[in-house]
């Protein structure tokens, strides 16, 4: 694709708009623009406005389900005509296929090598290797280093690294163990550019690694149909103490789960959900994306 | 060291012994030869005998709590004058000065930047940097890839990385990282020269990545004091199935641990423990060291 960094910004939703997409054009790499749960049309519509004027390649990343529930979403994704489209966390593949016919290439985030081989089977172009220490949702199966080294002799063709990708080391180690590229999550989500929130971007920067968990207790508490196979990777909080493991209970709570709503709209990342993956000990500072980019390829 | 080989094998309990550590050494690497829970005196000279004529350096791993219930072993060990002492699994390093008035070098395995520190602060030569997806004892809590990034930030000295390396793909890409070199478990236990039972070698080859699970169950079932931060990943099987979670209940109930115990002496690895790492889907044949080790290391 001539980007000048082999990296693509995961498509976080309400993380990765057109800001942060724009930015990692500028840099070399290509920007991806996530809807995540809460994506929309007119979301969608507006973050891509906010990355018309970018100097590099500009892709979309749809969550399945909410592909599904909204159709428009993926209709308007696939009319603006992006450098990539990924659209992961689902079973059904055929959305790759109108992609193809729109000469749109497509990516998916794999977990096993069963998936990738399917996924390879359907045509998709781009796989996305994301192990179980990255953050958001995803299955918390095999972890990065073992995966990718799994898939990459499984299969052929391109493969981007995700999850735990903190540094030059990692993406150096990524590069070398055969990666074509990675998929940088964590390491973008509190830049300058980044959608976060003042809350989640202070919980981030001072976490360490081992401060995350895998959990449905947002996904129960909000109220959102994620599939189980796909919990997420997030800050530990007061919230993750109570409910991880308790989800049955929770769903059953709606005090509970409007106190979760509460803190979501007062930003208060003591109860409120904070995706974050195990390299989140190495983002210590608000910096803009050129600048940890320059950072991370400095080895490669 | 004057290694030819930047590998070094993972003093595996019941498997790592003076054969396997001979071979390993014979390659161009630092053989170890490993007691784990059943550790004796007798084992350890037992296996330092069959390993007496080895062309290469040879190190001796032991287990914290084995050690310190079986004074006899950290006695024997200094007084063989390894190449390289590691003890794991425990808090107190004061068993690294006894090594190092006997100059002796060190290591000890850390899974956390705190571990790293707290270990690179006693004085210990080199820290394995372990990630949550390596076989056997460890604490779940970091993958490899950003626990190799984290630790080689926080600390100078040389870090072997352990955990999930199935392929030169893995070797490769931990040696770009930084690490000095790697540490094999997995993909050396099912090896020629390994004591591995015939059950636990047919029950790896045949598994997948995905096959594994993090468990207290066979500790538990067992009767082994392995403190809980450092439960084992072991092969699925229908042990584990029944009794992760369950633990407390597993106690409790001595038939379950004489079936287990009876499993055990059987070779059955349908309940039996098998540890195995989420590299062992790429075990898939009995292979001598000096194979295993050529290719793994094609590339570096």
């Amino acid at each position: 694709m001539g980007l000048r960094l082999p990296v693509v910004n995961a498509p976080m939703g309400g993380v990765a708009g057109g800001r942060l997409a724009t930015a990692v054009a500028a840099a070399g790499g290509l920007g991806m623009i996530g809807m995540g749960s809460a994506g929309s049309v007119e979301a969608l519509a507006r973050e891509l406005a906010h990355a018309a004027g970018a100097p590099g390649p500009i892709g979309i990343g749809l969550v399945d389900w909410v592909a599904t529930a909204r159709p428009g979403l993926l209709e308007l994704a696939l009319a603006s005509a992006p450098a990539l489209l990924s659209v992961s966390f689902g079973t059904d593949l055929s959305w790759a296929e109108r992609a193809r016919a729109a000469r749109i290439r497509t990516a998916t985030q794999i977990f096993t090598v069963d998936d990738a081989r399917r996924a390879h089977d359907a045509g998709i172009d781009v796989l996305v290797a994301r192990g179980l220490e990255g953050g958001g949702h995803g299955a918390p199966e095999l972890a990065t280093l073992p995966l990718v080294e799994a898939v990459l002799d499984a299969v052929p063709g391109p493969v981007l690294a995700a999850g735990g990708i903190g540094s030059a080391r990692g993406v150096t180690a990524m590069l070398a163990a055969g990666a074509s590229g990675v998929w940088l999550g964590t390491a973008l989500a509190a830049c300058a550019e980044s959608l976060l929130s003042p809350g989640g971007r202070r919980a981030m920067l001072a976490a360490e690694g081992t401060d995350t968990i895998v959990t449905r207790a947002f996904d129960v508490g909000m109220e959102l149909p994620w599939p189980h196979r796909f919990p997420a990777r997030v800050l530990r909080n007061d919230f993750t103490a109570r409910w991880t493991g308790h989800e049955r209970e929770l769903a059953d709570d709606a005090r509970a789960r409007a106190e979760l709503s509460a803190a979501a709209a007062a930003d208060d990342p003591r109860l409120a959900p904070v995706d974050a993956g195990q390299g989140v000990g190495l983002v210590t500072a608000v910096r803009p994306v050129s600048e940890i980019l320059g950072e991370l390829c400095s080895a490669s």
